[in-house]
């Protein structure tokens, strides 16, 4: 299968440690990257991640809260020492030009690239990308500011030739590409053999959605079903259900409901307050571990792992 | 005697690397804390340094390059949600209303602190800071924009009493600060006893210049004559010593040309190219190491030591 991979750059929430940074994460499609968020130290950890700088295509912006975006100015300016020449687009909320392009002007001047920014409006899940292997749509979120997760979908691939049936019934190079797209074939005697006795079926097309920040949106669920993985942000335990609310973040539980609503393949939790410990951690015995959201998540939806800083995850 | 101690928050140039951030330091005088520079990742690393964020009394900037100061707007976040209630003064060169009072506006609303930009002219040497302890003043430099670096001179610390003799003539409490600053003593019968038979001298007076960035500078010498410590960027190998007169940087070699010319006590070499390999280095063998630069510098000024994030020094 052609590669699709989910890398977590940062998962911990509004603060940032020296063990977790703030959200960023890179999704690579077949070598292409795309970044969602970007916290301060992405492109530190960018460049421990070993992905090519050089590969990144956009950049998609969740929300202008800090968290998501005070890495951004830093690493527009390395691609710009390092010599980046193509074009790069970023998209967010509004306000994303009135924040930003001063710094750019200001900071960015004179650099080899373009960096083209463009506002969507968040309210109503729209495709905002597109290319030969992907489509990329906005879902909307509730959260204290305009908000939006993105929504990563493969295009379908074509069927893959049975080598052997090709040789068998001598049906030209030129066909190939016919028969991958689900052509028939008629020999020269006129019989007429299906697609399937040629092919065997395309992979599954695989989908990927970034959910921060947002309280617990139960409709959500309806423009995420049967997604292969969900990145749902958990930022507190069910104990802290009711400052989950107020600060229009989720609970563990709450992001186990939506994945179990939606049908998703697996759900992965991020996004955790840094009042809970790491499972790493070499703190105290006192206080909620990350290890209690993930028991809470698993309880209502058993496929649910924690994210990491580093993680790699193959769908 | 009084603490006086330099912490290395990061000392690479332009670009941040996993192992080495750009530009940061906090001078800490008695437990009130300078903050030098502010690259990004400074809320990291100050926070692995265990020294506390309330403790921070102002920020000084050297210029407006990202590599000094893309740190800022994330740290000035972080103090908001911890809770910091006290004023912080942030002292730099032209431009930094311009640059970060909209970031200011768009993202400190609301804040439990004030946050004050002072903008200084960077071309003369001026006293920007005056307490009880210390004397911070500006160093021009000369930079592709606008830049100053900074001089912290400690006041003079009252003489010792020797308990001894305080005791011997019977002196009363209400006449120690007298003698600590240096008056004699007359006793009941007439007698005149000098404040050298009553004290020990004071401890002498320590000094700091930060001095990132510029180019060979020959005249700065002058202004940092008999200082302590001085911390001199060290871009470049003497084998880029062209690149170094472009860009407006210096070489390691220049750096101790004015440690030596200034007779400082000792010098720190930063701000380090990452063309170079740091000591701790576990790439391939090839290609100029920071070693190179410290054999340099000590060649010219022995007493030259190159700075490492994570470092302390005390003076």
């Amino acid at each position: 299968m052609e590669k699709f991979e989910i890398n977590i750059l940062g998962c911990g929430a509004a603060l940032p440690t020296p063990r977790r940074l703030s959200s960023s994460q890179i999704v690579n499609i077949r070598e292409k990257l795309f970044m969602l968020d970007c916290a301060e130290g992405t492109q530190m950890a960018l460049r421990r991640s070993r992905l090519s700088f050089s590969h990144l295509q956009a950049i998609f912006l969740t929300h202008l809260h800090g968290d998501h975006v005070f890495g951004l100015i830093g690493m527009l300016s390395t691609f710009g020492l390092l010599g980046r020449i193509q074009d790069l687009h970023i998209y967010g909320p509004q306000d994303l030009e009135r924040v930003f392009q001063p710094q750019i002007d200001y900071f960015c001047a004179d650099f080899p690239y373009r960096i083209i920014l463009h506002e969507i409006d968040p309210r109503t899940p729209q495709v905002i990308y597109e290319d030969r292997s992907v489509t990329i749509s906005t879902l909307p979120l509730t959260h204290r500011v305009p908000c939006c997760g993105y929504l990563f979908r493969e295009k379908p691939t074509p069927r893959h030739i049975r080598r052997d049936m090709i040789d068998f019934y001598h049906i030209p190079i030129s066909q190939i590409n016919n028969i991958k797209a689900g052509m028939d074939w008629t020999t020269p005697d006129g019989d007429l053999i299906p697609n399937e006795r040629l092919t065997t079926p395309s992979d599954p097309v695989r989908s990927y959605a970034y959910c921060t920040d947002t309280t617990y949106r139960p409709q959500l669920a309806e423009l995420l079903r049967g997604i292969t993985c969900l990145y749902h942000e958990a930022t507190f335990a069910s104990e802290h259900a009711l400052l989950a609310k107020k600060t229009f973040h989720s609970t563990a539980a709450q992001a186990a409901q939506i994945a179990l609503d939606a049908q998703v393949g697996r759900l992965i939790l991020g996004h955790f307050s840094s009042r809970y410990k790491t499972p790493a951690s070499k703190d105290s015995d006192e206080g909620i571990s990350e290890l209690t959201l993930l028991q809470e998540a698993q309880q209502i939806f058993p496929s649910t792992m924690l994210a990491e800083d580093g993680m790699n995850i193959k769908l």
